[in-house]
C-alpha cells in the first residue's frame, strides 16, 4: 500500500524521486558531505546550555534580531542589511522566490550547485546554463546578455574553484538592473567575500552557511548581506508566506557561533592547512585535480574510473562523494577531514594502486 | 534608500505587506497568539542540556526519525505514516504544494486560518471558500462538490468551534478522490482527533502543532500523519526541495515532549479548566462568545465596540488580538493564559464597564 491510488495519485506534483545523500550510522570516514570535522567552538556548547527554555512556550523573534545583530557586527554592515534562514537552502530559495519573475531566463553555470535548477523549476523561473570551459572555470561574457537574474556560487562546487572580487564585480557591473546572486558557502576556506562590495552594488547579494566554515550544519543556519532595499523585499515576502522560521535554539546558538571569531580562524586554518597537505598527497598518487579553495578537493585519477574508486573507498568505510554522468562523471568531491581521516584516504588509495599494480 | 530602483523593482515579487503580530518587550499580558502560559516538559530542558553539541558539525538526520518515532509510538501508528516540519506552517506549506496540484478549485472555510490563501496564492491553486453559517458553523454539504481538494481546521481558527468526528468521516468520506486535509492545530484541547480515521481513509492527513499544547512555539514543530502513501508523497516533494530541514535541538525536544505524557495532560487541563471557569467570568460581563474547545475564546461585546476594547485593552498593557474587517470585525480573539492573567483582564473589562456606566 505504498503507492496512491490512482485517483488520488492525478493532482500529485510530480517529482525526481531523490535519493538522499548517506548518512551512514557505524563509524566511518565521512568525505561525502562536506561537513566540518571539528565541532563548534565551545561558545555554541555554551549558549545551547544556557538556552532560556521557559521562553519556547513563546514564538520566536520573527526578525531573527539576535543573530542578524551578531551578524552586522561582524561582517560591519547595517542590520537592515542581513537577512537569515534555516540553511542557505532556505535563504536561495526565497531569493529566489523573492528576486527571479521575469520572462527571461535566470542563468547558472551547468555546472554548479544541483538545487538552482530545483528552485527554478519549483517556481517556475526560466533559466539558462552557460557552460563552463574546459578547466571549470566561468566565462565572465557569458553573463553579459540580458536575463532575468544571475545566481553562481564563489568558490563554485562541485568544481571548488574560487574567482576573485574583480571578476564577480565585472559580473554584478554588467547586470545592474537584475538581482546577482553570489552563493558563498565555501568563501571562507578560500578569499575575500563580496559582501565588501554590496555598499556599491544595489543589484547584490551575498548568501553564507554555517554549516561549513562554523561547524554548524545540524543547526540549519544561512544567511545574506545586501542593500536595505534588497533586504527588505526578502522580509516582505518571507513574512507573507511564513513568520516563524529560525527557531530559539538556532537563534542563539548562532550568535554564539558568530561572536567566537578566533575558534572560527583557527577552525578554518586547520582545514585549508589540511587541505594543502592533501594537494600534495594526491598529486604524489597521481590525481588530478582543480585549484581547490573550499573544504574539499575535486579530483580525478586518470587512469582509475572514479566510480569504480567510489564504490572501492566506499567497502573500506570511506565515503566521498560520486555525481553519475554528465561532465564530471570521473571526478571525485572529496570533503577535508581530520589529518587522520585524510590519512585513511590516502592509505586506501595506496594500496588499492598496490594491488592494481600486481 | 529603502526603496530598489524602479529597474531592479521590476521582477521582485508583490506580496501584500504583512503586519507582524506584536511582540512586546516589556512585561505585558500577552494573550494575542494562542501561546501556551506554561513552559515545556522539564524533560524538554533536560533534552536540549543534554544535546550531543559535537554532531552539530554534522547535518541533522533528513528523516528526523527520532521525532518521527516518537510520535508514532505516541499516536499508535505507523513510522512511515508520520511527516514532520518546521512548524505546522512548513507542513501545511508542503501539503499544498504535494497535493493540490488540480485546476479545479480546493475548498476552505471563508473564516478560516488565513494562510491557506497565501499558500493557495504562492503556489497558483484555485481556491473557492464556501461561507460558515451565521453561527459560524462549516456546513458540510457545502464540501460535496466537485474539488481539488479541502482543507479546514477542527477545531476551527478563530472561531474555537470543534465539529465531532462523525462530521469529519462526512466530508472525508464524499471526498474520496482529492486529498482532505483536517488542521488540529487545537484539537489537544477539544477532543478526539481524526487520526483515528486515517486507518480507514486513505485520503486524508491530520495535521497538529507543537506551538499551542506541547507550549513549544519557540521551537517550530509540526507534524502530520496519513497512510504511508500520502506519507510517502510528500517526502518525495520535500526532499527534492530541501533535504534538512528540522535541526538537531528540535529533533531531540521534540522527541522529549512527546514522552513526556503526563506533563502535557495535566497542562492540557490546567489549561482547560482556566477556559472553562473564563467563560463564565466573560458571561457575567456581557459578553457572547462561540462554545470554545481551543486555548483561546472568541468573543464579542453586545454593547462595545471591538476594536475599542482591543486598543483599551492594549493601553492597559493587555495584548489580544482583533481581526479588522470582515465578518468578524466585532469579534476578539482571547488567548487563555494562567488564570492571573485572566483575572487581570477581567479586572480591566469591569473597569472599563464601570467608567463608561458613570
Amino acid at each position: 500500500m505504498m503507492q496512491l491510488r490512482p485517483e488520488l495519485m492525478k493532482y500529485v506534483r510530480k517529482v525526481e524521486p531523490y535519493v538522499p545523500g548517506e548518512q551512514p550510522q557505524n563509524k566511518v570516514v565521512k568525505l561525502n558531505t562536506n561537513e566540518n570535522p571539528y565541532p563548534p567552538a565551545p561558545q555554541v556548547e555554551k549558549a545551547l546550555r544556557e538556552t532560556d527554555t521557559e521562553r519556547m512556550r513563546l514564538y520566536p523573534d520573527p526578525a531573527a534580531a539576535q543573530l542578524s545583530k551578531a551578524l552586522a557586527k561582524y561582517y560591519q554592515v547595517g542590520e537592515d542589511q542581513v537577512f537569515v534562514g534555516v540553511g542557505s537552502d532556505d535563504v536561495l530559495s526565497m531569493c529566489f522566490l523573492t528576486f527571479f519573475n521575469s520572462d527571461r531566463p535566470i542563468l547558472f553555470p551547468d555546472v554548479t550547485y544541483s538545487f538552482y535548477k530545483v528552485w527554478a523549476g519549483l517556481y517556475r523561473i526560466p533559466y539558462e546554463c552557460p557552460r563552463l570551459d574546459e578547466e571549470f572555470r566561468l566565462v565572465k561574457e557569458d553573463y553579459y546578455k540580458e536575463n532575468g537574474g544571475v545566481i553562481f556560487p564563489n568558490p563554485n562546487a562541485p568544481t571548488a574553484i574560487y574567482e576573485d572580487l574583480d571578476f564577480v564585480e565585472d559580473i554584478v557591473s554588467h547586470n545592474r538592473d537584475v538581482v546577482v546572486i553570489v552563493d558563498e558557502a565555501y568563501v571562507d576556506f578560500a578569499g575575500k567575500s563580496a559582501i565588501s562590495l554590496t555598499e556599491k552594488y544595489d543589484n547584490l547579494l551575498v548568501v553564507q552557511t554555517f554549516s561549513k566554515s562554523r561547524s554548524m550544519a545540524g543547526m540549519r543556519i544561512g544567511f545574506c548581506i545586501g542593500s536595505p532595499a534588497l533586504i527588505r523585499c526578502l522580509n516582505d515576502v518571507k513574512f507573507s508566506f511564513n513568520s516563524y522560521t529560525m527557531n530559539q535554539a538556532a537563534l542563539e546558538c548562532g550568535a554564539a557561533a558568530v561572536e567566537a571569531e578566533e575558534y572560527f580562524r583557527e577552525t578554518v586554518q586547520k582545514i585549508v592547512d589540511t587541505r594543502e597537505w592533501a594537494k600534495e598527497e594526491l598529486k604524489r598518487l597521481g590525481f588530478e585535480f582543480t585549484d581547490s579553495k573550499t573544504n574539499f578537493i575535486f579530483a580525478r585519477h586518470p587512469a582509475h574510473d572514479a566510480k569504480e574508486l567510489f564504490e572501492m573507498l566506499k567497502k573500506k568505510q570511506i565515503y566521498v562523494r560520486y555525481f553519475e554522468g554528465g561532465r564530471t562523471s570521473q571526478y571525485l568531491r572529496i570533503t577535508i577531514g581530520t589529518r587522520e581521516e585524510m590519512e585513511q584516504l590516502f592509505s586506501a588509495l595506496e594500496e588499492y594502486e598496490k594491488e592494481r599494480g600486481r
